[in-house]
């Protein structure tokens, strides 16, 4: 299946991959490990994702002559969001266009208007030195240089020895009118900050250089929470049912984000005192372990949160090692289990400034769904299991070297592995991929049952009909790759339960979508923009995602991939108190939706399982 | 010496006292354990020291005639601060008169126009259970019955499950809409508070029922930091010289402070835990020290405290065991060593609302004066050293029983001795006396020098003359009691010594008052109001401190001691935040004068050592 892909070399990089024919070049740039900027989600308006194609074949798109210019597209010049591989192509990529990450789960904030205003400051003071003319205090000396701010009692202990041990010259870093420390010197240029996503599966964060409004650094894990359940509910009840549990899911993802920040200092090279903020993005389950607030009443009727509005705790108080004077900020939660990364999905999207009705999709472990519409804003949550992030599928893995995250179904069938290696499993993306292109060949009917190869139309070619696996009981897998084809000694199948895991995952979050619509009297036809959130969501076809039904029948141009969104409004309210109160603005404006008993959601719920009918 | 003292008989306790002639019923009823209300200082105006003399032989005054009529002055009515003992008296005192303390150290803040508003209050709610109708968050919820209050990470997390153990009902503590704890049940009607005021050489506390706006117990013991030193100065030089003495002097205090917590607690029979909030008057190094926060500034020019404004510690931050969520409110401070005792009694007097100039002398190891006129007022201190307080005197020692505490010299010296025991040394108000009355009788001159058997004038009677003990280089004793007088096997004498170091004690204060006078551009006969607290102003004999220079020469009717004001001042600002921000008012508008390099203060201090000619 190798011969079908296509070689693209990426230079001043050096780098080479294998993708298969019409692949973006964005893509193929991502896969490469080159994130490139695609502040406008890759609708090919904003220009920041241009590279020059110096060796082969790529036709340019009325929107590159639109946007490039035609002396510029004659000199090669493309965008990587709009140009698609035909051929083999060297592919030279501008320093401009490079985002500044090793990772392409952010998406800039360049282009979100951001006034960079952190809550965190410093003030470098110079004071004279008391005399009898002037015998002030010590503190309100200070305090006159650096701004009517309060004090701990254990900092206050130490500013007559500060003062005096340094000739009366520091910096104060003070946060929310409080000096949270003195650093000798003049440090005014280390202010760094960072930014977090903890999901139910993985975790992933950010170091902002908040001096400079510059990313530094990205790293991201699992979540090691997974061992206690993979999903939220699997962990409030292993919560409820053991006293202790609680502080020891706590301990496991203060770990986690303790040792990403250490990555994160690490490849910044600077000290892990000069962190001054945190500011997590959770669901409401991920954000109330993290504080140690107990998410058992998240378990039961009528599912309530402990906390609404943005929290700040001191990092000291739940173990958070970062500057020992610094704060966590937690977002605010709009209800049940549409917490804070929801929240800041809708920052990092200003849903509420589109012209129409907007819908936003975070597909998680939870898929979060908000329907923006006039004056209203609709959230709501459904349980979509972990199938999208590789969980409860047989050989679902995430999306790293060997998974399968691109599929192929024509006369056989041709993979895309990450890697460019034989495959090992599948990834979420994969699945989604797979699915659509086996309904379209008539592999999987409309319920979702993988025919029998006897069942199967005669129209199905042979190759094809040789990888329905059979069994006794009637159901039958479907073989992506043989023994012989794979990088492990057995084939890569996908499973009838394999096929009913997605189809409960898509069938949650379509279903969450279709309640929404209908709760604000719209159809999908109406919605102006359906903004795709999530860890895969960059990389999700979406042809394959409105062919199995995970999103409503619209415009595919009005689908925006706009990535890690939550990390994203977690940056910007790290970079800003505006942003801070924008997201409280809107958390007050959000009417949550609770789709638990709604009997509603059932119906839908067991509709939205099927698989459309071929159009 | 004995046969001279008068017996005293007071019903219905059953307690009786030996007094000298002359003794105020007051006094007689202080010495007997009996604390009367005093709440206009003695000035016979409030009527509230109220007694009835059963029998023996009391004349009235008019000032008695006057406030409590004819009639009741027929029945036997006096008021104990304006009626003398002349003869053998039976008194039966009122309940109503009673101070309900065991110390007579606090003036009552009964007639201070204060309205109970404390920083702490108590809430009982009783919350609706969360259902699909209502399904805010458990704090949303909670701050809805309580107000828009702030919470520790802490307590937060206790929230869920106290409202789900405890049927989502119980109390709530707020201070300063930040919610401090969280208990059982209705407990609004236990809601206790603790004023301190921290000596240099003594610590007295109160425990206020701030529900019910009572005084509920007094204790006081001594400053552990005398070992360290037995002035602020040499406290500060210690913890300049050794790195570690902070901590130590601060676990000191602190150790005491918890331990006359404890004292409170038992015998108030309430549990420590319902102690929600400690407001704490010192000088400044006092308060510094017991905050931790460095006095080293205060060693040297220009003797710069730490901080100025009222300043709230966590409890458990420096120590203090009382509820774990309380804070320990510090006075604010106005400068130099004039720190939050001072402007406790600043408040306790009302001293800026006088109709005239007024002075307030509070009389400690460091003596503080305070000058109010017109729209200023002038703050000062100076270094009185503990000789008030029994400390580097030979005999001295603090009023207790076996302490001399009034002396009169006519033919021969008698004295009065707390207990009525006999005498085994003497304490300051008892050194005033002496020294007042030795100086009347010429066995001192205006020099302070004890005179030599054989100088003193013919008309000094034999007895005393006998007295004077002359030494080989020139100095003289006086012996107050012989060997066979005494409780010990030795004479209480009063050493040449002894008198220099008095000499420098009210020099100090007494020059302190002068440069005050002297900036303001006033004279003594311009004051109104004098006031005079300190531990033992109550008992000061006023003709003796006005007799050997300790206060300006004024009408003795305008003197009034006022007690522990400082004690009373944290007391009233533990139970308003009105009196907090009047005290705040007063700091701002104070002056602090700084004497210590002030040549005017050098020359009315060595002229303020000599006792005053006599008028």
């Amino acid at each position: 299946m190798k011969q079908k892909e296509i070689k693209v070399t990426f230079t001043p990089a050096g780098r080479h991959v294998y993708v298969l024919p019409q692949t973006l070049l964005l893509e193929a740039a991502g896969r490469a490990g080159i994130a490139l900027q695609t502040p406008c989600g890759g609708s090919g308006t904003c220009g920041k994702c241009r590279v020059k194609v110096v060796a082969g074949s790529c036709p340019a798109t009325t929107t590159e002559e639109k946007r490039l210019g035609a002396d510029a597209v004659a000199a090669g010049y493309r965008l990587a969001c709009q140009a698609h591989v035909h051929s083999e192509l060297t592919v030279d990529v501008p320093f401009d266009s490079l985002l500044e990450q090793e990772h392409s789960i952010l998406v800039s904030s360049d282009d979100a208007d951001v006034v960079p205003q952190p809550t965190v400051r410093k003030a470098y003071f110079e004071l004279s030195q008391p005399d009898r003319e002037h015998p002030d205090t010590d503190w309100s000396r200070l305090r006159n240089a650096i701004g009517d701010v309060t004090v701990s009692h254990s900092l206050l202990c130490r500013v007559p020895s500060f003062l005096r041990e340094n000739g009366w010259q520091g910096t104060a870093v003070v946060s929310n009118r409080h000096l949270m420390a003195l650093e000798e010197g003049d440090t005014r240029e280390h202010l760094y900050g960072a930014a977090f996503d903890i999901g139910t599966t993985t975790v992933v964060g950010v170091l902002v250089d908040l001096a400079n409004n510059r990313d530094t650094a990205v790293a991201s894990c699992m979540n090691p929470q997974m061992s206690f359940g993979d999903d939220v509910l699997s962990r409030i009840a292993h919560i409820r049912e053991h006293p202790h549990a609680l502080p020891e899911l706590q301990t496991a993802i203060v770990n986690t984000i303790n040792s990403l920040l250490q990555q994160l200092a690490r490849k910044a090279a600077i000290p892990i005192q000069s962190v001054y903020e945190l500011v997590v993005a959770g669901n409401t389950t991920m954000q109330q372990i993290l504080c140690g607030y107990d998410p058992s009443a998240l378990g039961e009727m009528p599912f309530v949160p402990v906390f609404d509005r943005f929290r700040r705790v001191h990092a000291v108080d739940i173990g958070v090692a970062i500057n020992h004077g610094a704060d966590v900020s937690v977002f605010g939660q709009i209800g049940g289990f549409v917490g804070g990364d929801t929240l800041a999905c809708m920052v990092a999207t200003r849903i509420d400034t589109e012209n129409g009705p907007a819908l936003l999709v975070d597909i998680g472990t939870n898929g979060e769904i908000v329907l923006s519409c006039g004056d209203a804003l609709y959230a709501t949550s459904t349980a979509a299991g972990p199938a999208f992030e590789g969980a409860r599928i047989q050989q679902g893995m995430r999306a790293t070297p060997g998974a399968i995250e691109k599929v192929l179904v024509d006369q056989d069938v041709a993979c895309n592995v990450i890697g460019n290696v034989p495959p090992i499993g599948i990834c979420g993306t994969g699945l989604i991929d797979a699915a659509a292109q086996m309904r379209k060949a008539g592999i999987i009917d409309m319920r979702g049952k993988i025919v029998a190869p006897d069942d199967a139309g005669m129209s199905l070619p042979p190759k094809l009909r040789e990888r329905i696996v059979a069994h006794e009981d009637g159901q039958a897998d479907f073989m992506l790759a043989t023994a012989e084809e794979s990088g492990s000694d057995r084939p890569v199948v996908l499973t009838q339960k394999d096929i009913r895991e997605l189809q409960l995952a898509l069938g949650a979050i379509r279903a969450g979508i279709n309640v929404l619509l209908k709760r604000a009297g719209l159809s999908a036809g109406d919605l102006t923009t359906v903004f795709l959130a999530g860890a895969f969501g960059n990389f999700i076809r979406r042809s394959s995602a409105l062919h199995i039904g995970l999103l409503p029948p619209v415009d595919p141009q009005k689908i925006r991939s706009v990535g890690n969104a939550a990390l994203l409004g977690a940056k910007l309210a790290l970079l800003s108190e505006k942003e801070r109160a924008y997201a409280e603005k809107l958390r007050q404006k959000a009417t949550h939706i609770d789709l638990s008993l709604d009997p509603e959601f059932q119906m839908e719920f067991g509709m939205a399982m099927m698989f459309p009918g071929d159009e």
